[in-house]
């Protein structure tokens, strides 16, 4: 594997996290296939850019009277390249949530396994994001 | 943008941040332009590497009797090269306080954003660092 | 320095910390040199791979009636190229605990010190780490 593309994958995630913090869901899910898969939880799957956006409209219903920012951390990437192009990673990830007069909080420690392709023009999408919370290995 | 570019940011914040950390304010500011810009807090501004020194001393005297080991952690970083060759870039950021006897804890989560530019020599400079806590966005 | 070299850096603690975070620790002792050396605490030295796995199985037996998914993050990395190929490495890490029904905790921040070498094959390898907590500089 070429080191630039570690650096690629990094930014890409730094591009990718920053809309979904900004609650910027119709760009977030540009940044998937168009038939892209997006899985947070157990038993949940979206599909479809149009399903992403949908099942994160939803999800952030949670925090309409909650007044939330939420940071998005990824770190300690690996890539695997695959031989028909697209790339596997694996990392992990927390969200720092930060609301009013209380101190930030690290969101739950999970590791997250996406596979990216390329779209005609090169640039990186998610064809897939399976996130998986650490706490739930911890359930028998 | 070339990935090579990403790795060098993301080393030049590393050494740069070590610097703050141990609290060798001159060389930190040395990691500016002469005519450097740093903002830390609405409404708070230095200017120049002797304002930036002049601006950590009297900052770091709230510790003078809270003993204190400051980590800074930068990461999600974006890099927009400009087409005069300097950098736009833009991060999340946070402080691990490390204090005798408790847990470490997380500072404010913040947006970071930079100006980056080249000496003569071709090294990164800062031209300017404005930090944004996340909590200053939920006030009203 | 290339920057390449820095993404392969930040590649390899990836994939080296999930090891040691799945608790593989043959396979992560092989990421060191055969007569490698690790130090996690002063006056504690681990020396060879068979020393690392034992100094590893003993020390996460603490773990045995404590369930308990750790997983370390590494950031803020300073790589320091030797004449003699090696790296000198130097970096931020704590690790973030999750345990049954409690909020994720941060571990202790420490500095982390590596030598870096390659194997015949050109693969990064350690040659020794020092794990220094934050904790520790504020005790005299």
């Amino acid at each position: 594997m070429t080191t630039d593309l570690y650096a690629e994958v990094q930014h890409f995630y730094a591009r990718q996290m920053r809309l979904m913090d900004i609650r910027d869901f119709v760009a977030f899910a540009d940044t998937f296939t168009e038939d892209g898969e997006f899985s947070h939880s157990p038993g949940q799957l979206a599909r479809t850019r149009a399903g992403i956006v949908a099942e994160l409209e939803d999800f952030h219903k949670r925090y309409d009277n909650d007044p939330l920012v939420r940071r998005h951390w990824f770190n300690m990437i690996i890539v695997d390249p695959q031989e028909d192009g697209s790339l596997l990673t694996s990392y992990y990830a927390y969200v720092i949530n930060t609301r009013p007069g209380v101190e930030p909080q690290l969101g739950p420690s999970c590791v997250v396994s996406d596979v990216l392709v390329r779209d005609a023009g090169g640039q990186l999408l998610n064809k897939s994001r399976v996130v998986r919370q650490d706490r739930l290995l911890l359930e028998s």
